[in-house]
């Protein structure tokens, strides 16, 4: 805490776009490895950012958050809009306050939430108007709206409002993709606060055309980050991974990139691999909920039978503190037994297994070695129960 | 950990019933400030026990716990003999490594539970046959399989075998307080490992001449600790105190008093002026899991509309992890968001506050000014929401 308030301290006067420097520090083929720095402190690239949606990490304190060296957390601006409410949450100091969170917070624009409300949003060109998943009440978000959202909310980054769209119907994507950036500008234009940093997204389904044209006008402008989105919502693996072969080098080198809603070790290695520098999931979280645990030889159905007997940790080789205290056939009872604690100790391990990972990679990148650390992850990377 | 395993290593080959020695330190009036040395280290008397019914404390981690100086868990032979198996526990190296509780544990004799299966179990001389609550299966408890049962599990603090009846029927609390009697002499005789501590249990209602008997039959035996059961169940606080005036006096002197199931702050005061040292009760994590916290002024209900905006902490001298970090009004956001954190806050709160309340205790035991500070907090405890 009192580190990140110096921090605040010293640079508040100067708050500028410029306070969300990028030091690209490494790159070993396109992989890169950096530190992206903000007003509540530096994320060390790359970077996966666990997800509390609701102004809370699932299932874990931010303390035991922090023991994991998680260094950026997600929030989800639709959520928090409609419960407690943005206005609430800046009268209590904005989110790193109201949730006790001091190091860097990332929110969403809302969109993407609300146009996954099939039969329950309307969109125009200025805006989508919605219907409240909590009570039935009507309500607009607008790029306009989002900004003053985010800009409520205090998160050190904010995405620009975006349509993200069915990925495989090329003629709506079209649509789609200028209306999104038609909004980025309405984003860009609407934001007032100097002390957070509004990424532009890429959008353009899988449509390599749409994609690079995407690319080309969200990078014409001088903002502090870039998001892809509209990906891992559908499309195969090989469709993911051909737009990660070419966006990201159409994306300016010296700021950071982000791509959104991905997740699952082996696409964050293959987007590490590519040149994306930042993620988020609920996966670990949703996971750990439904009594399994990410491994780096893949998922463990911890309420599987053959771990009744099991004295070993997770695994092994795992230093976090589901692993340094307890067994396989104790995180079992505590599933069986549906005990909080199932949940908070798998969330608590899938979050340092991802981690661990973005660490790994990060030195990996320094080394020189990243390619055959990615290899040879994807290697021993399976389902083995 | 090292000094627990310190203190373990010490004296395991001298371990006999005097390893679990009770130091009174001061009294003032009936109540008692002591120590209770167990292999796994000391117990601070009066001391409130956090109950872990299924080798958990619901919605905290151990490390949790420990932070709250908490030094004695209650775990339920009932619940564990059923789920996971007591054999699994052995297995796993016992319970405090299962559940990784390093300090001391108390296992209760799985009666209590049994007995509130009206309908479902069926009571002889003998012991008793049950159904599981899980899936209908057929078991009997006796002395000899709640001692067994028990000793695979390995808490430091055993408890004997006994009836808790009904607490207003004095023909029936003649029965079965002769029962449990008997059971008493079988639960001894049974005992085999000497690293556990094995508790006697006074019954006989609300009725003070069969508490009389029962105090002077179970104290002639020469046990490192009694307890008080069939309290806390249904008869009024009047009715309790009238017993708990007469019974703790009967009791040796020299070794603790164990007040089972109770409780709330009111009822510790109360107990605690009457000489008793160690109290359990699922009451903080209950009422955490149902939104309520626990302040020495009484009970608040967190999820109330008057906190929506409550930038304070749940009480502003709690030095809590919840409250030296969140407002009411994130707490309440949690509660109506179901978010698991605002259980995990709560009862880390409502734990902190049973804790405190027991330290304060044994400061003013010390500083012989008890009799004051339970009135102050007798007339202070009230219900502010």
């Amino acid at each position: 805490m009192l580190e990140t308030n110096s921090i605040n301290g010293k640079i508040s006067s100067v708050m500028t776009k410029d306070n969300f420097s990028f030091e690209l520090l490494a790159t070993d083929g396109k992989a890169r490895a950096g530190i992206f720095h903000t007003p509540h402190g530096p994320i060390p690239t790359p970077i996966f950012a666990p997800v509390g949606t609701q102004a809370t990490v699932k299932a874990v304190t931010p303390e035991q958050l922090e023991a994991l060296d998680a260094s950026l957390v997600l929030s989800n601006t639709y959520h928090l809009y409609l419960r407690p409410g943005a206005d609430l949450v800046a009268e209590l100091g904005g989110l790193h306050q109201f949730m006790a969170w001091p190091k860097p917070i990332l929110t969403d624009s809302g969109g993407f939430q609300v146009f996954s409300l099939t039969g329950l949003r309307k969109i125009d060109d200025d805006g989508v108007t919605f219907k409240s998943y909590l009570d039935g009440s009507i309500h607009r978000f607008s790029p306009e709206i989002s900004i003053a959202v985010q800009e409520k909310l205090g998160a050190d980054i904010i995405m620009a409002f975006d349509e993200c769209s069915n990925p495989n119907d090329y003629a709506y994507n079209i649509k789609s993709m200028e209306r999104t950036h038609r909004w980025l500008e309405r984003c860009i234009a609407a934001k007032k606060r100097n002390d957070q940093a509004l990424f532009g997204i890429v959008q353009g389904g899988i449509f390599e055309d749409l994609r690079k044209a995407s690319a080309e006008f969200v990078s014409s402008f001088d903002l502090p980050g870039f998001a892809i989105g509209g990906l891992s919502v559908g499309e195969s693996k090989a469709e993911m991974n051909a737009i990660l072969d070419i966006v990201p080098a159409m994306l300016p080198n010296n700021k950071p990139r982000y791509l959104m809603g991905v997740g699952s070790p082996e696409d964050l290695i293959n987007g590490i691999l590519r040149g994306i520098d930042i993620f988020d999931c609920v996966l670990p979280t949703r996971l750990a909920r439904h009594g399994a645990a990410m491994t780096f030889l893949g998922r463990l159905n911890m309420n599987n039978a053959i771990f009744a007997h099991d004295s070993r940790p997770i695994t092994e080789e795992c230093d976090c503190y589901a692993c340094r205290n307890f067994s396989r056939a104790y995180i079992r009872h505590l599933i069986l037994s549906k005990e909080m604690l199932a949940a908070t100790l798998l969330s608590i391990h899938n979050i340092a297994t991802l981690e661990k990972l973005v660490k790994q990679s990060r030195q990996a990148i320094f080394d020189g070695t990243y390619t055959q650390y990615a290899e040879n992850f994807l290697k021993n990377y399976k389902t083995v129960s």
